[in-house]
Parts: structure tokens; sequence; C-alpha cells
């Protein structure tokens, strides 16, 4: 049995920020594999695990956590790695955690469900999203001018969440290369020892052919 | 000179959540009205105080912060109150809190400003957001079955969070008649001595006529 359980799927961004976490810490985990695209967050086995019904969820003895952000502070004290120095740095590090899951992660991991799941095609839908994403990228660029990192002059959990869906800007539909900093900063954290793809960290990569 | 300074404005209940915090505490506060709706929230005075463009700020002392969930948290230890007691409702209530950001909060905010202030009267986007946030209102249900409050035995940071823009029901087109329990507990957090509407608490309401 290892250590930490992390339910999952290859596919969420969202559970990429953990397992990255994990991942960059050498920690002893092991994923389980959470059947999304044929409703297995919804099963009433996995609503008991946890009733918002998302991924990912990180079991560690008996203490079962959901929502990435309560996670990854709660890996910061587990390790004592990516976190925050002093009380301005962990406000710092909240306040974009928080942004994240409100402006960057809620568009563009949406943006690139509707393109690349669900396979909706262009729609006022898409369109509205990716001007929302359009909005962030331009906000975390701008914050990233002349800051290697985006919370702390080290790589924070901040990090690690932002570029939770952003290393599948072909699967969004999205241009990076308008956005240099972001551009720079994504290339700062793939050079972080250890660092491995969202697509070779977790299980259920690629879908079955449906069609 | 008040002790804390809001940056805000009626319809933001986003501030609301930091203003209810303030009022809930009876701090000697002081709002800063935000012309949002002729673009206040992006000038270039408004950005160098927040790079994101967004209300609400919370000005004290020298400590200048953004994002709801990281002010409720700072006024939290400044007040002790509506917080958490144990790492467990810590956890918990920061759980709820990124829930709100990411599910609740993002969906009914922007629907009721595509129906209410943009007036795009019913589209794609508007049944994409209110089939999200039905979602969302039943995730919150199920979890208030049997609870009064969100997070912890008491009201914490999560109620006042999560709560943000429910007292508009009207202005987003919700009907809670359905979440019985989202009810009830609306009445719990108006029954909270000191409470008031957002639309009595803080400037800009109601809006200049527009034609």
């Amino acid at each position: 049995m290892a250590e930490y359980d992390l339910h999952c799927f290859a596919q969420s961004g969202n559970a990429y920020k953990v397992a990255l976490m994990l991942q960059l810490n050498g920690a002893d985990w092991q994923p389980h594999f959470v059947d999304f695209f044929n409703g297995g967050h919804r099963t009433p086995d996995y609503l008991a695990i946890n009733e918002m019904g998302e991924v990912p969820v990180l079991r560690h003895g008996d203490v079962t956590l959901s929502q990435t952000g309560v996670i990854l502070h709660y890996l910061v004290d587990q390790f004592g790695t990516f976190g925050g120095e002093t009380p301005e740095e962990k406000r710092e590090i909240l306040r974009w955690l928080f942004w994240d899951n409100h402006k960057l992660t809620s568009y563009t991991a949406t943006l690139r469900f509707m393109r690349m799941f669900a396979k909706t095609g262009e729609t006022p839908v898409t369109e509205f999203l990716e001007g929302r994403a359009k909005i962030a990228y331009k906000v975390l660029d701008n914050h990233l001018k002349g800051s290697d990192w985006v919370a702390a002059p080290r790589a924070t959990i901040a990090d690690l969440s932002l570029c939770g869906y952003l290393f599948w800007p072909d699967e969004i539909g999205a241009d990076f290369s308008a956005y240099a900093n972001i551009n720079a900063w994504l290339d700062r954290i793939k050079a972080l020892e250890g660092w491995v793809h969202p697509y070779d960290l977790m299980p259920g990569h690629p879908l079955p052919e449906t069609g």
C-alpha cells in the first residue's frame, strides 16, 4: 500500500495539480482511476467519498481531502516544500489559488472540455469561455513580467495550481505565443526536477476510440 | 478615517462577503465606491491596487488584500470569529471557500450579470450557466441536509462566502423553493445579529436609469 492514494484520471488538470506536487516531492503515492467520462465521479460510491462529485480526492491515512487548494496546502505541511515562508507569501499563494479556481482553471478547463471531449464545436458558450480565458491569460502574463514564479521568489503550490491545464494548449485551443511570460514560466516549471506531463503521470490516456 | 477600507459596490456579491463579515463583527469600516459598471475596476489607478481587476479590495493599515477567500481568513485572524477551531474545521472551511469560488459564485454571479446587467436575454450562455448553477445548488442543498451551517456547528466564513449572491434569487433567476435546506440556511444567516442585505450595506444601489 502506498502512503498517499489519489483518485484521479489523466485528463484532469485539477488532479494533475496534486499529482505533480506528489511527483516533485518523490512521494510514495498511487493513482486510483476515476472513470470520469463514464460518470465515475457521480456514482453513489464516489459521492460517499466526495459529495462535491469532483476529482481529485487524496487519502492519507485517516484523512480524506478534496479541493485541490486544500490538498496542496495539506501537502505543503507534510513535505515542507512549495509553501510560503512569511504571512505575506502565504497570503499571496492563497490569493493566486483562489484566482486560479475562479478565473483561470474554471474557464480553461471548461473550454477544453467543450472542444476536446464534449466536441460541441464552436458555439456561443465556447466563445464566452474563450473571452474569459483570454482575460485571465493577460492578468497572469502581466503578473509574471519580471518574476520567475507567481507568488514567491521560488516555485510554490500557486505555480503548480495555475499550470494545471496549461500544458494542453492545443486541447484548450489556446495560443500562448502572445503571452511570452506565461510561456517562459511554463518552461521553468517543465525544468523542475522530476516534472512529468499529465498524460504520463495518471491513468486513462489515451481515451478509448468512441467512434 | 476608518480602520478598514473596503473598495466595493452594492451589486457585488463578492464584496458583500467581506462587507457582511465586517458588519457582523461591528468593525470600524468604510466603503469606497468602485464604479464597476463604468469600468472603474479596469482603470490604471485601480489596477495598481489590484492587478486582477476585481472587487473587493480591503485595506487595513499597510496591508492591501484581494480575493475574498484571503480577506475572510485575514479577518478571522483579526476578530477571532467565524473561523475554524480545529485543523479539520479549518480545512472544511477552506474546502467550501474554494468550491464557492469555482462552482457556485462563478456561475451564479455571471448568470445574474448576463440577465440583470448585460441584459442579454436567454442565450446558450445563460442556459449553460444555469445548468452549472443548478448542479451547485443541489450539492449545497444535499450538504445542508441535517446541518445548520456549512463547515462547523456554527456560522463560519464558509457560510458568509457561499451566501454572497444568494440573497438575489430574483436577479439570478433562481428558484430556491426546490432547495429547502438552502432556504432554511439563508434564513439562519438573515437571523444573525446585525445582518443586512447587500443593497443596504454598500454604495451604488439603485443603478442610474440607462434608458
